[in-house]
C-alpha cells in the first residue's frame, strides 16, 4: 500500500516534529510544507529536499494526489483551515486542541462525518507509553474504582501572550483523564490568577466531578519552583502515580484502606495495606509515531476503526476546558461540563 | 521565678508529650495529670512519680496552687473544659482545634479577655523551624509579594471515626496558611470525597482566596500513596518550597518571570529569572517546647505578650473550617470565610 | 519459663537500648545495670526502678540467680569483661565487635565452647529487616551468583578520639557482607587519610576479594557532605539497591546483561535487560529486639541452636578490620585476611 | 577572518556531534567528513550537502585549504591518524583518549611542537559548566583544600568487545580529577573483574594518592542497577557533590568538622559544622561547541594559547590509566603513576 501522503501546516515550533515522524512512518509520507514564513518553511525543506512548499493552503488542496492534512498552527485558525481541508475531501489531524470551542468542534465533526473522512486531534499523551501503562492497570481492574485524582502540570514560562494556562496545558490532562476515567466530568469549579499577565490567568485550580463519584484536582501552572509532572490515581485496590519527569513514570503501590468488617458490631475498625511498591517496565516509544500511525491507519480504512484520540475525546477536552473558563467567569463556582450555558441548571 | 504550675487533662496519645515538655522546660512544671483512664494515668506516672492524678478535673482546678491547664482531649469537650478552667481563674492552654465551632471560640475568648487570663491555641506548627524560617523570609520582602501558595498534606490513615479530614488535618495548613499571609482567607471553596467511612470525608481539595490577591490551593488527605508534606509559595520575588519530609526542609528558589518592559511597545516580552537554589540550614528545635515556653512567659505577663498562635489565630483557623464545611455542603459553592452563613451575601 | 535474667554492663550511650529491649521482651529481663557512673545508673534505675544497681561486675557476676551478661562499653575492656563473666558461668552478649584483636576473639570462643555457653557478638544489621530480605532474595536464587557489591557508609561525625573509621564503622558493612555472601574475603586492600584528627583515619576505601569471585569495595567516612547508607549489589540475574535512609530501603531491580548466544559465530552481541524494579513490603520490627529474642532463645537451648550473630562471624569481622588496618600499614598492597601476618605469602 | 577549515573522520556514533558542531560555530567549518563506509558518510551529508566526502583521509590531507582534522575513530587508530595529519600540517583534534599508549601520545606531542600546531584530546566534561563551577569554586579557596574525592560512573551497558571499562569510562574521570586537582596521582591501585565478557573488565574499583595529599576513589561499572554520575568532593571549608544526572547538577554544602581548639588542654573537642546549602545555576551550554571553540581559538592563534584539553592532560589520562592496569595485571598492588614500569621503585 502506498504511504498516506500528508501536507503539514504551519512548521514553527511543533510542526517539524509532524515533519519528522511522517516522514520515519512507513505508512505516511510528508509531501506538503504550508506556513506563510519561507524560513520556517526552508529550514524543513533543507532536511527534506522532496518536501513541496507552499505560503498558503488553497493550492495543497487541490493537489489530487494529497490524502490528509496536518494542522499544527494557532489554535484560532484551527477551524477554518480544518474545514476546508475536510470540504476538500482530506483526511484532517489538527494539533490539539481541536478548536478554539465546542460549537466549532462540533461543526468539524460533522462535516467529517458527513463526507466518512477521519478528523483526529493531536492529544499525544494519550499514545505515550506511561499513559497506556495505567490505562491498562485500570481496565484489567487491579487499581479497582477510581475514588480520585490529582494532577499537577507546573514549572517556569512559557507564557502564552493570547491564551490562558488553562487552554494551554489543560488539554493534556483534561484529555489523560478523559482516557483513563473514560468519562466526561460532571462539573467543574476552578480558582486561577493572571500573576504576571493582565487578564492571562497564568496559574488554576480546578476541581471536577465525575458521574461515577471520582473526583480529580488538576493544578496548572506557569510560575512553579521546579518542574513538577504528578499525577496520583487512588482506587480501591492500589494507587498509582505517573510522574512523566521521573526515569519510573509508573509506580504502582499495593496501599489502602480496608473497609470495616460488617460483622464487627458497628466497630470503628479500619485496616491500612501496605505493601509492595512496583515500577513496570515501561517502553520508550515516541508517542507522536504511534498517534500519526493510527492516524493514517484510520485514514486507510476509516469508517471501521475508532481512534484513541477520536474527535469525540476533541470536544470533550474542550468541553471541559469552556466550564472551567466559565466557572472562573463566576468566581469559583461549580458548573456543569459539556452543556451550552443557556441550558444549565446547577441545582444550588 | 517559679515554674508555671500546669496540669494535662488528657493524656492519651498527645497529652504525654505535653507532660514531658512541660516537665523539661526550666519555665513549666506538671503538676496533675488528669484523664478518665487508670491504665493512661499510670503510663505517666510511672515515669513521673512526682506528678499527681485525678480522674476528673474539678479536684485539680480546686487546686489554688495550679497557675493553668492544658488541654489534650477530643475537640469536642474543648468548650466546655476549657472554659471552667478560665472560670476557676486558671490560664489555659487547648490543642488545636481551639473549639468545635467558632462560636464556642469566641465565647472563650471572651471569658479569658475578662478575666485578664491567656487562652491559647496549640498551633505547633507556627513554631517549626522550617515555618519560622519562612516566614522570616516574607517579613523580610526577599520573597516580594505572595501570588499562590499550593499545599498537600497527605498520606495513608489515620481515619478519624467521627471528625472529617478537614477538622483533623486543616488546622495545620490553615494555621501556617494565616500565620505566613498574615490575614483570613476572603472566601472557600470545596470538594470532598468519603471514600472508606460514609460520611466522613476523607479528601478533599480547598480553594481559598485573600483580601490581598493572593490565592492559595489546599489538598487534604487521608488516603494517599505516599506521604506528602510539600508547600510550595510563590512570590513575585522568590518562590519557596517547604517539605516537612526532607533533609532539607526549605528551598528557596531565585525564579520568576519578569514584567514586560514598558518601553517595548508594548511587544510581549518575558525574561524567565532561574538563579541559584539555597536551603538554609534550619535548626532542630523541638516546635513544641518553643510553644509552651512562650505560653509560660505570656501566662506570667499575660496582658502585654501577643502570642504567636494566639487565640485569634485559633479563632480564624475554625472560621475558615466552618467556611471549607459550608461550601462542601452547598457542593463546592465558593462561600465568604468568617461570616456566620446567615449574615452571607456572595456577589455572583 | 522464667526470662532470661541480663546484667547490663556499660549504660552509657548504647547500653540504655539493652536495657528496654530486655525490659520489653517476654523472654528478658535486665535485672542489673553495671557502670562506674552513678548518673548513668540513674538515668536507667529511675525509669526501671526494679533493677539493680553496682558500679562494676564482680558482684554481679556472684548473683547465682543470674543467667547473662551483656556488654556495652569500649572495646578495650570487652575481653576482660567477657572473659570473666563467661568464668563465672553466664552466657555472653558483647556490643560488636566482639574483641580488640582476632586472638583475644578465639580465645573468648575458646572459653565460651569449654563451658557450653552462648558467646554473642552485637552484630545488629544481621537483624534488620532489610538485610534480612536481602539474605532470602539471595539464597533464593533470584539474585543469582554475586558478581560484586559496592556499599558507602558515609556522614558527618561522630568522629571517635582513639579509634579509626574503619574499627568503628567497618563491623556493620563487614558483617552484612559476611552474612549475604556467607564467606570471607580472600584479601583487602585499602586506603585511607587522616583528615582531622592526625593518626585517626577517619575516610577509608576498601576493596575486596573473595574466594568465590565476588569483589567488593567498602566507602567509609565521617566526613561527608549528606548521609549515605547504600548497598549495591549486582547478581547474574538480578541486581538489589539497599539504602538504610530510604522510605523504600530495598529495591529490586530486573536488570542485567545476558551473555553472547554461543550460536552466533563468536560474534559480540550482548542483550540488556532493564525490566520491572519492585520495591518490597519490609517490616519495622526493631532489629535489636530480635537480637537478644535469639541470644535468649539460644541461652536456654544453647549446644542445639546457631545463631546468625555468632562468635565465628564476630571473629570474621574482626579478622576483616585486621586485614585492612595491615593493607593501610602497607600503603595499600593487597594482603589475606584471616592469616596471621608471619603467615602471610600473597603471591606477586 | 574565515573559519577553520575541519575534516571529520570518523562519522560513526560520536562524529556527527562534531560535524553539527563545527558547522553551527562561527569560527569553524566542516569541510570533509571521511569514512569508509558510504552509509555512514551519507547521514551526514544528506543532512549538510556542501561537505564533500572521502572513504579514506589521503585524499583529505592533499587539500591545502584544509586546516585540521578531528578524529573520532577507534582508539588503535588515533596515533597513526592523527601522526598523518599532523605530518601534513594539519592542526589535530582527538577524541578522547589521546592514544593507546602514554608512548603513542608523547610521540604526537613531540611531532605537534615540532610543527607548531594543535593538538588537542577531546576531553568534553572540562568544557561542561558544572565542572568549570566547581573548578572556579576550588581555585576561589571556598572549597579548602581537597581532603578527598569520590566518584562513581556507573550504569547498565554499553560493554566494548575489545577495550576495559578503564579504558572507556575511566578517560572522563581522570580528565576531570586532573583538572579539578591539578596534579597527576602519584600512586594507583585497583581492582576489576570481568563479569559478562572473559577478559574484558566491567567494573572496577580504583584508589589513587596525589602528591598533595588528596585521595581518591573511583567506581566505573558496565553493569549497576541505575545510572550514577557522582563525585563528592571533601575539602577542608566545604563539600561539593557533582551529579551529572540530577536537575542541580552542583550542591555546596557548607559543612565540615572543625579541628580542635589548640587551648583546650588537649581535650578531645571536634566541633561539627552543618550550614547552608547552595545549588548555583549553571549555565546549560554545550561543551562540545566550547571545547571546538577553544580547539579553532588555538588553531588560529596557536603558540600563545593554552588549552584546557591540553595534549599534556591528555597523556596524564593515559598514564592514569596504564597504571590502574598495571596495578591490575599485579592483583591490586599500588604502583606509581607516570613512571614507566621497569623505572618504577614503590616505598614498602
Amino acid at each position: 500500500m502506498t504511504p498516506l501522503r500528508v501536507a503539514v501546516v504551519g512548521v514553527g515550533y511543533w510542526g517539524p516534529n509532524l515533519v519528522r515522524n511522517l516522514f520515519e512512518l512507513p505508512t505516511t509520507s510528508p509531501t506538503w510544507v504550508v506556513d506563510p514564513s519561507p524560513a520556517a518553511r526552508q529550514r524543513v525543506t533543507l532536511r527534506y529536499p522532496s518536501i513541496r512548499e507552499a505560503s498558503e493552503i488553497d493550492e495543497v488542496l487541490a493537489d489530487d494526489s494529497l490524502d490528509a492534512v496536518a494542522i499544527a498552527t494557532p489554535v484560532s485558525t484551527h477551524f477554518d483551515l480544518a474545514a476546508r481541508a475536510l470540504r476538500a475531501g482530506k483526511h484532517v489531524f489538527v494539533e490539539k486542541p481541536l478548536a478554539a470551542s465546542s460549537s466549532e468542534a462540533v461543526e468539524l465533526i460533522g462535516i467529517a462525518e458527513t463526507r466518512g473522512l477521519v478528523l483526529m486531534p493531536g492529544h499525544t499523551f494519550l499514545y505515550s507509553p506511561p499513559v497506556v501503562k495505567i490505562k491498562e492497570l485500570i481496565d484489567s481492574g487491579e487499581v479497582g474504582d477510581i475514588l480520585f485524582v490529582t494532577t499537577s502540570r507546573v514549572n517556569l514560562g512559557l507564557h502564552q501572550p493570547d491564551v490562558s494556562v488553562v487552554w494551554d496545558l489543560g488539554p493534556h490532562d483534561f484529555s489523560i483523564l478523559r482516557y483513563l476515567l473514560d468519562e466526561l466530568p460532571a462539573t467543574a469549579s476552578a480558582l486561577s490568577r493572571s500573576c504576571v499577565l493582565p487578564g492571562i490567568p497564568d496559574v488554576a485550580f480546578i476541581n471536577l466531578t465525575y458521574p461515577s463519584g471520582t473526583i480529580a484536582h488538576v493544578e496548572l501552572s506557569w510560575l512553579a519552583p521546579s518542574k513538577l509532572r504528578r499525577t496520583a490515581i487512588v482506587g480501591t485496590r492500589k494507587m498509582v502515580v505517573y510522574d512523566d519527569t521521573a526515569t519510573e513514570p509508573v509506580r504502582i503501590f499495593d496501599t489502602g484502606a480496608d473497609l470495616p468488617d460488617p460483622g464487627s458490631f458497628g466497630e470503628f475498625r479500619l485496616t491500612y495495606r501496605s505493601g509492595d511498591i512496583i515500577s513496570p517496565r515501561v517502553a520508550a516509544t515516541e508517542p507522536l509515531s504511534l498517534e500519526l500511525a493510527e492516524f493514517a491507519e484510520a485514514a486507510r480504512g476509516a469508517s471501521v476503526r475508532e481512534l484513541r484520540s477520536s474527535a469525540q475525546v476533541g470536544l470533550d477536552v474542550i468541553r471541559t476546558i469552556e466550564a472551567v473558563e466559565r466557572s472562573l467567569a463566576e468566581e469559583g463556582r461549580p458548573v456543569q461540563v459539556g452543556i451550552e450555558p443557556h441550558e444549565e441548571r446547577v441545582e444550588r
